[in-house]
């Protein structure tokens, strides 16, 4: 597997695209609405950072609640995610997604539960 | 710039090196001890996940103590770190480091202060 992208929940997309376009030269490389968010894709060249804006309360609008805005999960890419999630059910780790689902830009997604990956939300993704 | 890695705190680099080997397929690139913390470099092809143990309290067995274990910062890699942070400066970011200074595995770092990018810290790293 590789990296794919971080998720970094924030109040204001548009803002924090700028700001990371001005600080650090990252474009725009896909934005849409998703599951009650705007998703905005930066391109960091050999991977993303993913903005996630809140549009209609849900998860992300609770994240930041309890824990403001922030890096949210770490996404790693890989071409098979079903074998992707056998792997992982081998070794006892607890899924948010049971099975794989569709994620933004067209993906295929499956989260796992921080519990068991170190405290960190781990986003598994195959395009 | 573009992605170079996700820091994570972990209150053991062995243990998580070996679950993330074990979950997907990522093998140690590095590992050194620094500045008063195990660090270890995971391979993801494209960039790395660092993890942090400390071994000797220090700023990241505070983030643990305060935070837990987790995401504790992002890093972009720039070609030339001085004329990256001049950038930042003319953008008010309130710098961690106002000076780029030596960081693991003979990298040159500086940190900017979360305030003042959505919320995240983030490294910029000269190989």
């Amino acid at each position: 597997m590789h990296f794919d992208h971080a998720g970094i929940a924030t109040e204001n997309a548009t803002e924090l695209a700028d700001r990371y376009a001005a600080l650090f030269g990252l474009e725009i490389a896909h934005e849409e609405t998703f599951d009650g968010m705007r998703v905005v894709f930066l391109d960091c060249g050999n991977g993303y950072f993913e903005l996630l804006e809140p549009t209609d309360g849900g998860t992300i609008a609770q994240y930041i609640e309890s824990n403001g805005a922030g890096i949210h999960h770490l996404a790693l890419a890989t071409d098979d995610i079903d074998d992707a999630l056998d792997t992982v059910r081998t070794h006892d780790v607890t899924l948010v997604d049971e099975e794989p689902r569709p994620g933004a830009w067209g993906h295929t997604v499956a989260f796992l539960h921080p519990a068991d990956t170190g405290g960190i939300l781990i986003e598994l993704v195959e395009h």
